[in-house]
């Protein structure tokens, strides 16, 4: 692994370049990229291969790969999809490094072209190339002058790297970059992934310093629990969208790659867990590139406002609330001195209102009070264009300042035509600089969310140290191959295996005592009214309708009465020497519930082909699914990770002793789940549990009823 | 009213104007709004008005309105406050019929100017004139080719009639338009609503036909109960941006205009119930505007995709159902029709993939196809800027088809750079377009949203039908005073006026008897078992620490021993012939919260200063805070609005009967609802109620906590 990631420098910074099926004729791909690794001012070798020979726009062009006469890191294939495993073979024998398949009509069509992937990819793979793709855009490298790809666009260099496993969503992607100057390090189009995938690069892209943010559009991820790692790993923005939620999609996304959408809850709750800045559109994916490359992060959620204008500041106002960030309260000190350089008619307060008639150095001023304020963790300057506004002043007054903090300064300029000259400055000069309130404060609060991730480091547990050596494997296994005989859905696990199970983990039940003895049945209930008192007789109903279970037992005549009525029935019955079960009966409790599902195959932790488990926690009893008081973690979660989790539900509030009541066995509860980790941890053959309800009382927690699925 | 209405034709299409500061010096605005009246193409009579004569821009300058000699339909006002009021004096002597005051310095400045305001807005009631501000932006119609502010665009024509409370908010829109060609009819600055205000200004354009669309941006909402039966009656959709939602915004637009704005959840709460779309944002705004301006409104949900990318087309599927929306199922046919036109690498199920070579005709196919299947209600045309996409041709298209169907089409240009040509031609033809997906989607949603509310065309309840003449309303108009003259918050009011109330509307409390007859409880106890059993003598506490409360009595065996109990304690205490209370004590039930809180003065239903009261509806008793299950609604409401409100909480889903359970006393639990609703809207001296719980069982709903607050 270290090794081949090592070797993408020959893909993303290659010393020269062979392009399979360079073409003369400018309709054909293999000239449209031909021409853009030359415009883009590539300054390795090239080397144009097509059987036709002769040259192509002044290059010496080659019929095979192996008459080249240099070395050869990267070769670009962009021939239909029958002659590219020859090419394949012929890159292998000139010890070419890394692979670029432009071609489609892989696993995205049919079966014969999933096979030939298959086949080009165990190629690669046996002779340490890199291979992208297939069916994919190519790659740019602006850091390198290099355009290896059919996009129109040759992007800035800047400090993005970023993945699409779209074409489509490079082409919008780049088309946008253009208009602000928005550069990258990296552009990769991954297509179909057979090798170079998102894990690959977020590990390559970790290690170079050059980069600063790197952003993904995913449709699938693959190798979940991978991806969590090394997502968590890297010490850099990552932020995705990630395709396919909705249901709908999830079938757009079979029939379009052919490709497996996932839960997106799993996603979710990965995102959640590695720090990944989740984003849902092409714009808000861009503005969000765009804040994270060009501000520093801000190191608090305290935002101050200098504005033109009251309506808008209003308006931003609202939407800075609504992102969870704050309104900075500003010094009497901050106050005082903007009343001594602004008009009497301005606000001195947040936001802070430097009137219609402002002109440039009033937000200057403006600008100026927020940065000394020490109240202010990032700025916003919101411009509206009115009559005698000095739009183009303004931006470059942002411009400067922007240079002498460290605080982020996000500019909004209001409205369209007037105000276009004035984005075009900050835009050039690398201030994020946005027409819509909305985006730059969606922007800025992710940014802050991320420092707050940063900053907190949250630990990504070793599977392993939740795991044991289950007693039960070999029995888990063979009832897992017996439902995947009989191609059965999920099935529930045996009542033994639950019981030796629930025994394994020590899963607390309620209290109880099986005999044929008065006295030991009476003793226990003693230290355990109230108590339930049923025989274990189990063909009983079939001999008698009479009643043979009591519950809620109070005291000892109450307890009496009942073992008489039981001991009655079971005598006519013809029972002799009857078995009881005395059981504590809790009445006080609040159920939680306790769920998981898997996400990924019975082999999910040594496989990582998904997720693993994500668990379920939340208000419990016959109203889960209407109070749906659920919240989400992927597994393992380390103690403080499950309380984190739990604290964030409803019923959490109830447990910890709410409106005057007492506090319940919270360290209980958590005991539990930590339990029911351990056992899916230990256990991946498991689909999925429902613990519901769990009793909580205010002295412990037990399990009443355990449903566990294999599949 | 309705005299008023009418006339302010003479402000939105005047036959003369007078501008009363015009002025020569290009600084000033009275030179800007006269150049603005004449650069629109204004047809009828200007009079510049200025001290100093002479001619201005060609144009006979008078010294005062008084010596214009033809009649002026509008007066437009720019110079200082302290002239205003006698130029105001002029204009009645005129017989001017509209007033446009754009100066600034009124009461959103200080004392002085409020009460300056409120002469001059006394003058004009008096005289019939319309009056527009103070501190405004003016007037634009380009429908009557006039542009009477100093706003720097003139807008094209349109059927959108749009009002604002800011001015800046008012030229941030005016540039956005500029770019798309969105047209408008009227375009009002509102400035400090003394006169013309949203309530005006909607009755009037709800009359004209040629407007199609109306907008709003609001501060804050001028008689809300007026408001909310305007914009019920406006035939048409009424887009409203109130900004001020969050507490920080609220502090903000108090220091901006001297306005309050209002309870967030009151307004949310009346604009349900008006049928108002709901904006935040400015461009979010613009774009719905757009969208009701320029396509047909959808007549289902179910949407259909064309797309020239599989990654696109997936996002707009998973934004589709975020949206509210749903995905078209695509008919054999349609898809078979499809197979024929389409390349077989395209995929014909929604969304319609005409893969990334797609020329115009494949995006005529596919669009075409939508139009004519029936399970298409709009269409949505994705479209990115590949190699050889077409991006004129398919706008044209695009442009094309629209005049051939009833259904929206909407187009999304993703991208920047190289879509511009094809977005500038669909704006051009008044054909939605969009280069963000979701901008598209939540516009369509909103519109499909409209157009259910429309079908449905809700009932506005006259508040008169759920009224009745108060017996204690001298009693709480005592007790309202006494709090107001202690300058107190709201106050509980005594529990004897709550038991008068709570009688006069009959609120169902749990069945109870007092007695001092043995066999008069017994009686009781036993029509009612499970019952609770207590001494009434209320000094008892003080005499004995013994227990004189038992509850939940089974049986008569339980409920002897327990008055025999009382009977000694009582007996031990000194107490003869004691009085006791019976009452049914109830077990199984549900809680039910409903709360109100009243949005104006208290005495709202004649002032309609506000929006009335506020009902709060959901799952009640200790957990109401932590369920936060509460639904909202404004009164009044039919029985169907209430069991609608109610069925939106989750206590509707366990009342119904969940997990077989019982269904619960539904109609007996809207019976209380209605006769609270009847109590707020007879006493509207009552500031806030706090019924929790209501308990809710099987058979009946009874209110055990009362808790009533004038103020």
């Amino acid at each position: 692994m270290a090794h081949q990631a090592s070797t993408l420098s020959s893909l993303t910074n290659p010393k020269s370049i062979a392009i399979v099926g360079a073409s003369t004729d400018p309709q054909k791909l293999g000239s449209t990229i031909l021409s853009n690794v030359i415009d883009s001012g590539f300054e390795g070798d090239v080397y144009p291969i097509n059987l036709k020979g002769g040259t192509i726009q002044g290059l010496q062009v080659y019929k095979n790969i192996k008459e080249v006469p240099g070395d050869i890191d990267t070769a670009c294939i962009v021939i239909p999809r029958k002659f590219v495993e020859s090419v394949i073979d012929d890159c292998i024998e000139k010890d070419v490094k890394s692979v670029v398949i432009i071609s489609a009509g892989f696993s995205e069509v049919d079966e014969k072209g999933a096979k030939l992937e298959k086949q080009i990819a165990t190629k690669c793979k046996q002779n340490d190339i890199n291979l992208l793709g297939p069916n994919c855009l190519g790659i740019l490298s602006p850091d390198a002058n290099l355009n290896l790809s059919f996009a129109a666009s040759h992007p800035q260099k800047g400090n993005i790297a970023f993945l699409s496993q779209s074409g489509a969503f490079c082409t919008a992607m780049l088309d946008l970059s253009l208009e602000q100057n928005l550069g990258f390090f990296n552009f990769v189009s991954v297509g179909n992934k057979v090798d170079i995938d998102e894990n690959k690069l977020i590990n390559y892209w970790n290690e170079n310093s050059d980069i600063k943010v790197v952003g993904a559009y995913l449709e699938e991820i693959n190798k979940g629990i991978q991806f969590i790692s090394n997502a968590h790993k890297l010490d850099k923005p990552l932020i995705v969208l990630k395709s396919g939620k909705s249901e709908e999609a999830k079938e757009a996304i079979a029939s379009h790659t052919g490709s497996m959408a996932g839960s997106s809850q799993a996603v979710t709750s990965a995102f959640a867990k590695a720090g990944v800045i989740e984003v849902n559109q092409i714009k808000e994916m861009f503005d969000t590139m765009v804040g994270f490359s060009w501000a520093p992060l801000p190191q608090g959620p305290n935002v101050g406002i200098v504005t033109n204008a009251g309506g808008p500041g209003i308006i931003t106002t609202d939407t800075i609330i609504e992102h969870g960030l704050k309104m900075a309260n500003l010094s009497d000190k901050t106050q005082k001195s903007l009343t001594e350089v602004l008009p009497q008619a301005a606000s001195v307060d947040n936001p802070i209102d430097v009137i219609g008639d402002a002109k440039a150095d009033r937000y200057e001023n403006g600008i100026k009070a927020l940065i000394q304020e020490d109240n202010v963790d990032s700025i916003v300057v919101v411009l509206t264009p009115q009559l005698i506004t000095q739009i183009e002043e303004t931006a470059k007054n942002i411009m400067q300042l922007s240079k002498t903090t460290d605080k982020p300064i996000f500019a909004v300029l209001l409205g369209k035509h007037y105000v276009q000259s004035g984005l075009r400055i900050l835009h050039d000069f690398e201030v994020p600089a946005f027409s819509d309130i909305k985006n730059a404060i969606s922007t800025l609060s992710k940014m802050y969310t991320f420092y707050k991730y940063q900053k907190k480091a949250p630990q990504l547990p070793n599977i392993q140290n939740y795991q044991v050596d289950g007693k039960y494997e070999d029995e888990m296994r063979k009832f897992l191959k017996q439902t995947q005989n009989s191609n059965k859905a999920a099935q529930p696990i045996p009542e033994t295996l639950t019981n030796k199970i629930t025994n394994e983990f020590a899963l607390p039940l309620p209290a109880q005592a099986i005999t044929v003895n008065y006295d030991e049945l009476l003793t226990f209930a003693h230290d355990n009214f109230p108590v339930a008192l049923k025989a274990t007789t189990e063909d009983l109903a079939h001999k008698t309708d009479k009643q043979a279970v009591f519950l809620d037992l109070k005291d000892e005549e109450e307890f009496k009465r009942a073992y008489n009525q039981i001991e009655e029935v079971l005598r006519n019955a013809g029972v002799s020497e009857p078995k009881f079960l005395v059981q504590e009966f809790i009445t006080d409790y609040q159920p939680l519930f306790i769920g998981s599902n898997r996400d990924g195959d019975p082999n999910i932790y040594k496989s990582q082909s998904g997720f693993g488990h994500l668990m379920a926690l939340g208000y419990g009893g016959i109203y889960t699914e209407i109070f749906n008081d659920i919240e989400f973690t992927l597994l393992p979660n380390t103690r403080e990770q499950i309380k984190e989790t739990l604290s964030k539900t409803k019923v959490w509030e109830i447990m910890k002793g709410a409106r005057g009541k007492e506090t319940l066995a919270i360290q209980e509860a958590i005991d539990i789940i930590m339990k029911i980790q351990k056992m899916l941890l230990t256990y991946p053959q498991i689909k999925s549990v429902d613990f519901n309800p769990i009793l909580v009382t205010t002295e412990k927690a037990v399990a009443v009823d355990i449903k566990i699925f294999v599949g």
